[in-house]
């Protein structure tokens, strides 16, 4: 139920990212809406695809809603479209990065996957959907830039995955691993942390 | 039966799109049967990976064939392709926007599905090959352009599922369905319709 | 036995095509992870995906792991990234392309697909990894340029299913199959071979 509650927080708020991307386009409702699903709704998608297990938002379609919910609540309430603050975007895509990985992970562990294919699984829930929305917006993958992105995913994963084997609480090992990958991913944008880069001389 | 030529008119008539933009971007043989194909092909594909059932072409070969036909005989009519009109492209993708969304619709209400899962899988079936084919060629999805254009697949996808309430005879449904859509969205691309768009001062 | 070995070479060949436009597009190392995966690994899991049967790197972690290895390894020993030879990336291509192709084709005929099919598999299992990664690395996909690209891999995949009907050693059916597509793609890469294109005046 907790986390049943997590994942539909996580969706509204990965959602918010591609209105808030849909906004600075200035696309119309449609493309708002567009750019939301594939976000909220793609990483999942894939990955459900992937593990040959039934696609989530099929059997329930309240993931959908949440998603059609955000886009209109989005669209009354934000009054200048074109002066959401920059860092919403980059934000809401960290907290819906941060809770899909681990959700991703959980569910693959849940189904008997090694930790190798859980994590991989957590990344692909993760960034899948903001792929998608830059892809489609015609925008710099977020993973490819500058700050760590795919990283904190696969760390976050990874500390679920070493959490499990300990059999704590299965609620208390999600919070902490969302809490590292966020805590990963807004100091990198908040300080622009990044890896070193190769192709410049060194 | 109805449905099943219905279908591969959709299919060819898609392919069509495909090929005109391949034609634009002066690609060769190939070029022009891979852009025909993730047109004709693409949305229903993901359509029934999504759904978890058979992939439509894998066991009825006649779709393939009928995109590798279209591609030829556009091949060997078209003159002059540099000179195929700007509207075939739209108005073909119109029809295959028609035909796909309702025929997706259609087969995820046979197969069980709510409404809502209905109308999505319909808007997937008619959108996604055309937002691959322009996501291949690096053009601007339809999709996300000025003119209405998923607004029409989601009204039709609409329409057909009331109208399968009453329990009326499936192809006249389905035809009124696809008139729906197809009016819609010519129409907004004769009169530039669009909706209003967001990130402007209003 | 063979035709595994043969196949996680491929995976290792064409992984090095994926980190060699990593550097060039100065990526960190997990760009380098991501672009070489989904290079090495993204063309098979579309082909199962389709085929619906399970996606090959789930049961069988070796194939993720020597993705990583390989990029560890490039890393470690290229001194000069931004210095790569350009041939690299086209010549790794291309051998991925032929042995991903031909194992496209043998896996869905040993799964009972009609020819067709199975040459359709061997293209998207070939060219699907390269096509996603010069989609996300927002390059013109290799398969659209000038040169003979999925050419090589229809052919290739027509030669085995054709040498596969003379039931002659399997093996033999794909080394040759393989080296035909190889020749082909590297002899257009060499002499700048393509296919006429279309949309000029002619």
């Amino acid at each position: 139920m907790f986390l049943y509650l997590v994942d539909l927080l996580g969706t509204s708020i990965f959602a918010i990212s591609g209105v808030a991307l849909a906004f600075r386009l200035r696309m119309d409702a449609v493309g708002v809406l567009v750019l939301a699903s594939v976000t909220a709704i793609g990483g999942g998608t894939i990955r459900d695809l992937v593990l040959d297990v039934p696609v989530f938002w099929l059997s329930n379609n309240a993931y959908i809603w949440v998603v059609i919910i955000t886009c209109i609540l989005m669209i009354i309430f934000v009054k200048k479209p074109a002066k959401v603050p920059w860092y919403i975007l980059p934000v809401s895509d960290a907290i819906g990065l941060a809770f899909f990985t681990i959700m991703g992970t959980e569910k693959s562990l849940q189904l008997g996957f090694t930790p190798t294919v859980a994590v991989i699984m957590g990344a692909l829930t993760g960034c899948g959907g903001g792929v998608i929305r830059d892809v489609l917006a015609r925008e710099i993958p977020l993973i490819f830039r500058k700050e760590i992105y795919a990283t904190a995913s696969i760390i976050g994963g990874s500390i679920y995955c070493l959490l499990s084997m300990y059999h704590v609480s299965r609620i208390i090992d999600v919070i902490v691993a969302i809490i590292a990958v966020l805590i990963i991913r807004l100091a990198s944008i908040k300080w622009q942390l990044s890896l070193p880069t190769f192709g410049q001389s060194r």
